[in-house]
């Protein structure tokens, strides 16, 4: 949730008016999204999201989210469209900040998911993918396994203060991935940060996905291991295989995982926690002045790391042939 | 802005089963309101806001909020309508709070009002004071003078901490009021918190009154003390007094004050900034765990204090007779 950013009347209404949504009605501050300031607009036209970009997101990593977005509405995959201003562009500027209109997205997002939402989650994890398939720019993941050890140098002097001995547990994580990280696996656009509040559900029926902006190119089957750690652990740190089983199978009904894939999810899903425990870690330890988010505990995610570590194989995660 | 309170699938889908108001397809934590948890309501039957009443609303004041909304509203006052749920109640429990759904009512906030939205302001507090004339329940003002001294007892033992000699300019500004606080003024139901995140406008056209819920019984004139506080001063601390004027003569278009009410003026403004200076000293020195609001500043409210303290006659706030 966040609003960093207040916007004042002239500056509203002057972004406004390029664009044909008629008169505003409403402009509230929503308490959503870790990442950027959004607020709900109320337009003549319909209601609707603006959003302003803020420290996280590259300013010139915008056009990619944008037309990432418009490239899987038009095949089908429900998600926030971005609307242009006259000029024909999605992109302005608001407040000092990146500015970008999109459609107001129907849905709630779940606080406690079953079984039968994962499913859902992983078939439309599934449709993401083929229907990014012919997206054609580019984004190298700046979070997999290669940006890691960035991370760990701003977090790891600090590591001990959130738990005694967590920079050597890391530090060691780190090398043994190194040895084991495969490289051929089938990629493509990847959402990457497809966690509970950017899915949305009407009623038991997933309706849209949200929140683009850690979108990437990275192995399909990394974005499957970091469902598979944002929806089927529970609250007490359990893996569910009941989850984890039926968001396998959901994501297998419209794409199939090869042998390697399946070969490789331990792994994907073990670097997947690590990626989540590091920039948690950096969360925990920067707090921005002024934050009204409380960062998300780091050691959520290194006890996930754990239970990866002692995964046989995919089938512990509820996969089976 | 606040969401202080989660709430959980079942718990909101329960809650609403008790309204006629179909299927819920979104719902967002607001950025917006200190004291409450606010949420955006899109039903099948339109756009709500649902409020959970937090600490500093008591239970006991919630039927009166609630009623007086209704009466100011039958009255063409635009102010949220509190919306029953199926058994007539307006009033129900959601996460352990007490909850309600109100209307959704556009219309933005000005960050930087001018003169001519002073005036409407005046025009719309007289209006409410008149409104509310046959409004038959009763809520004793807390936060009037009466009630100061148990903040000063709070507040004033650390007050210092916030700036030196603080605590003795406070006392003292109690003891002079006390002595010189008017008895028999024109009195009735009023808004005692219209500051502009309560005043909302379309365009140049005020288009509605929000959050009653330090709505009480008081002079009207302490009232109007309130909004030459909360609108006429400008961000470098000086009082504008084209605003002043503007706002008085707006509340005489409508309700003439009457000479004692006038005489009065400066002495109301000067507590109405003394009680703001209390309540954020109290909130100051109080910031709740978790709390997603940076408490405001109270020194703002003591330049105002000592403003008024040399306010000769209502004249000084561009009263003219």
């Amino acid at each position: 949730m966040a609003v960093y950013t207040e916007v004042t009347d002239d500056a509203l209404n002057a972004f406004l008016a390029h664009y044909d949504l008629g008169r505003v009605l409403s402009f509230k501050g929503i308490a959503e999204g870790v990442e950027n300031s959004n607020f709900l607009l109320h337009m003549e036209a319909g209601f609707f999201i603006l959003t302003l970009y803020e420290r996280r997101v590259k300013e010139g990593d915008l056009p990619f989210f944008i037309g990432l977005m418009e490239h899987l509405a038009q095949r089908g995959v429900v998600c926030p469209q971005p609307v242009p201003a006259r000029n024909g562009e999605a992109l302005g500027r608001l407040a000092g900040r990146c500015a970008a209109i999109v459609t107001f997205l129907d849905g709630l997002w779940l606080r406690r998911p079953l079984a039968r939402h994962c499913g859902q989650v992983g078939e439309a994890l599934a449709r993401m993918h083929q229907a990014g398939a012919d997206f054609a720019p580019r984004r190298p993941n700046a979070l997999s396994i290669g940006g890691w050890p960035a991370l760990f140098e701003i977090a790891g002097p600090r590591a001990d203060e959130v738990m005694p001995g967590l920079a050597e547990e890391v530090a060691a994580e780190l090398g043994k991935l190194r040895g084991v990280w495969p490289s051929e696996l089938p990629s493509g656009v990847i959402h990457a940060d497809l966690f509970p509040d950017n899915v949305f559900f009407l009623g038991d029926r997933l309706s849209g996905l949200i929140d683009f902006y850690f979108a990437c190119d990275d192995f399909f089957a990394y974005d499957l291991g970091i469902c598979l750690n944002a929806w089927c652990f529970e609250p007490d740190g359990g893996f569910d295989v009941g989850k984890g089983a039926a968001m396998i199978e959901g994501y297998q009904r419209v794409r199939r995982l090869a042998s390697k894939e399946v070969e490789a999810l331990p792994i994907l899903a073990r670097g997947s926690a690590l990626r989540f425990l590091l920039t948690r870690l950096v969360d925990w330890l920067n707090v921005p002045e002024g934050a009204l988010v409380a960062p998300k505990n780091p050691l959520e995610y290194l006890n996930r790391m754990r239970f990866h570590q002692n995964v046989g194989s995919a089938r512990d995660y509820g996969w089976s042939a």
